[in-house]
């Protein structure tokens, strides 16, 4: 309770008033130097002539970068490598979702063995628990959490939107009621960026509006620029606050269903210079179709040099398809939210392993994969658990379904290096069946 | 439900008309050669002229066997060594409760990780759920669950009179309705060993009756005189059935806070040469000091070349005056039990991490623990992870509770080894704080 009231005063009092000079520093010299035109930098980020000039903290910074190692000749698909101040991320990479400083039901070093190379945290839980005050003290998320390699952090946006009850939107930010306590809080674009800085994230979002599905273009175009002011805000923030400090800070389109307002969102966000790009306003209800569709409207306005990532998504064959559209990132909770349901995937698409087909089966949930939970659980084993409601079950999904979508991570990796990625996406997506997620037999 | 109704038939049509059968196999060969006097196999068991003449099956049985190592000068506590067929159980031992296939919350290689030499089955909930159709087609429970080490099994009596309803005792045996779908089901001595059997334990547990606290002398009377009749059935069936099997077979003994009915109980038990003791009727509410009247009215009238287990305890304390009161096996739920509910063992006692003071303590849980949530984990992460109600947080507790204890007994028989268990105990038991279990400050 502390660390919210303390911030509410913070933002409220301190930060709101301070907007405008905030604005002016977008005019810095740091900011100015470091634009550089999508054109210009594909298909390698440059280090030009600027760079060098930076002082020693500041050049820091500047050497993370995007590097593109190799795109797919027959789509968007790209294979590239993130630098970070915790490692360097191989892209396509998705990222397990830690939402409460844990991926639910892990251990960091688990993570490691299923080969996380980076997981997200979520700026909206964490901030109204443990608190600030408390991460603060145990020297940051990585240090409390016990995750050595990257963090990327979200905005909080979009649980202030799905999550918080009777929010009020203004310019400066937004006002919601915690959705634990009920508590009065308050987030804007400087209050995320200092909480994300205070969770010592190596990748920023910037804070936004995510407008629900359906949306009326009217209200879509309205949220939409108010997002680019925030966007600006954070920007801001970020290029006066975060000075020589190792970190990324990536925009966020947005935009619904409608072409003009993604491009118009991209191009804005693009203006800023963010060191990436995010695809909001997807996974919030919307066909498959109209997702496909948010990621072709906004991806043909993304600089090449920088990477791109599609939020909260998706299904292992919508991740293939997102690589072929030119994404590089991923994050969903469905490995780890299915999991405790009994669901586990496979290259065949998902089982539920609550069915009575699985009673007696002696096999691991799929032959030949090398996880743990395969290498030493039966299917029936696992049956009896999830049935008996026991936490082991729910563990040992967890493991295999994060190894599942690490792998193929992996193997999409491996098909962009060697070239035959066009073959692998064919094959993968006709393996796969479609996704049921409430497929359940007695 | 198929396997409850193969057994019931079997029980009720099959094994109950075959009771009488059964016990003239009492008078078999075997079990009258088998019979040893107490005080005539102290301080070791003898192998004796009888065993030479047994086949080679039946002396892989006989050839396991429990060995004192050292017995304490200033009490009755023993060092020992318990055979079984999946490995040797160094005594005094704390056996981890795995009641439906799994310690809760913890892999088979976590629990190695942690010290534990022998995991406790539970013959009532793997026999209602997966059923044994499903443990016998998986090869028995060691293989379902991936644990290679001794399982010991209780008799399903103590969760019959704990956990059914509308139970209905009758010579034969027990009818009970499943706490988990109301289902009639039947348990007798005769299905307890033929459940044990299939489950493929090391350590069969015979199938009492375990009266509440309190009980009035009549019913304990009467109660622990069918007990042993059923004993008897017990001992008759395992006899017959498992002859060259590598079991070992524990009597149970009854008969509530009554002193002459504990020494009955004993003798009684005694006189059918089971390979060790447990006492029963411990833990069932009753105030500390009749808990420790129990054993003190039951050890002296048990062999001491045998292992004595006192069944479902207890406190770390209460453990380490069992282990002075000659008892040399434990079981008990409080680290699993308690680590969800946010409270961790400390050799000065219980801490409950839901409490504001471990809310920044970067300490872990305690200083140079060597389990694997000390070297890793602080109370503030902990707490944050129980007060967020995530799995994670109750998993790492049961790891350090369960370390806690297995330290405790290797401490324990460390000290016997080294003729220093007075003061261990004396020392051990100061520091203690007495247990609250339901310490809580917001």
């Amino acid at each position: 309770m502390l660390a919210r009231e303390v911030w509410l005063l913070g933002s409220q009092s301190g930060s709101a008033p301070q907007t405008s000079t905030r604005e002016s520093t977008l005019l810095s010299p740091i900011l100015a130097r470091s634009r550089r035109s999508a054109v210009d930098n594909f298909p390698f980020v440059q280090v030009d002539e600027l760079d060098l000039r930076l002082d020693d903290s500041a050049a820091s910074f500047e050497e993370m970068h995007f590097e593109l190692v190799s795109t797919d000749l027959m789509s968007r698909a790209r294979r590239g490598r993130l630098e970070t101040a915790h490692g360097t991320i191989d892209t396509p990479v998705f990222m397990p979702v830690g939402t409460q400083g844990t991926v639910k039901a892990t251990t960091p070093s688990e993570l490691s063995e299923v080969g996380a190379q980076v997981i997200l945290g979520n700026t909206y839980h964490l901030f109204l628990r443990p608190g600030l005050d408390v991460i603060r003290e145990c020297g940051g998320l990585h240090r409390f959490m016990g995750w050595n390699r990257p963090i990327l952090t979200d905005s909080g946006g979009f649980q202030v939107f799905s999550l918080s009850k009777l929010r009020r939107i203004t310019e400066e930010g937004v006002h919601f009621n915690s959705h634990i306590d009920g508590a009065p809080c308050f987030l804007s674009p400087e209050v995320s960026m200092q909480i994300q800085d205070t969770l010592g994230s190596d990748i920023f979002m910037a804070f936004d509006e995510c407008p629900p599905y359906p949306c009326e273009r009217a209200y879509a175009e309205a949220s939409l620029e108010r997002t680019l002011r925030w966007a600006h805000r954070c920007r801001g923030w970020t290029e006066k606050q975060l000075q020589g400090k190792p970190r990324l800070v990536f925009g966020i389109v947005q935009g619904g269903v409608y072409r003009e307002l993604r491009e118009k969102s991209a191009l804005g966000l693009v203006n800023l210079d963010f060191d990436g790009y995010a695809i909001g306003g997807v996974s919030v209800g919307e066909p498959e179709a109209e997702m496909m569709r948010a990621i072709d409207n906004s991806e043909p306005f993304l600089p090449k040099d920088k990477p791109r990532y599609a939020m909260g998504l998706g299904t292992p064959p919508q991740l293939v398809e997102m690589v072929a559209r030119g994404v590089d990132m991923f994050d969903c909770v469905l490995p780890t939210r299915l999991a405790r349901n009994g669901t586990a995937f496979t290259a065949a698409g998902t089982i539920n392993l609550k069915n009575a087909e699985h009673k007696t089966d002696q096999r691991p949930i799929t032959e030949g994969c090398a996880c743990s939970t395969c290498q030493s659980f039966s299917r029936a084993y696992i049956r009896h658990l999830i049935k008996a409601e026991e936490i082991l079950g729910l563990r040992l999904i967890t493991i295999h379904n994060l190894h599942f979508y690490l792998h193929l991570m992996r193997q999409i990796r491996d098909a962009l290096e060697a070239g035959t990625f066009p073959e692998f996406r064919e094959r993968f997506v006709a393996n796969y069946a479609r996704y049921e997620p409430d497929a359940e037999t007695p």
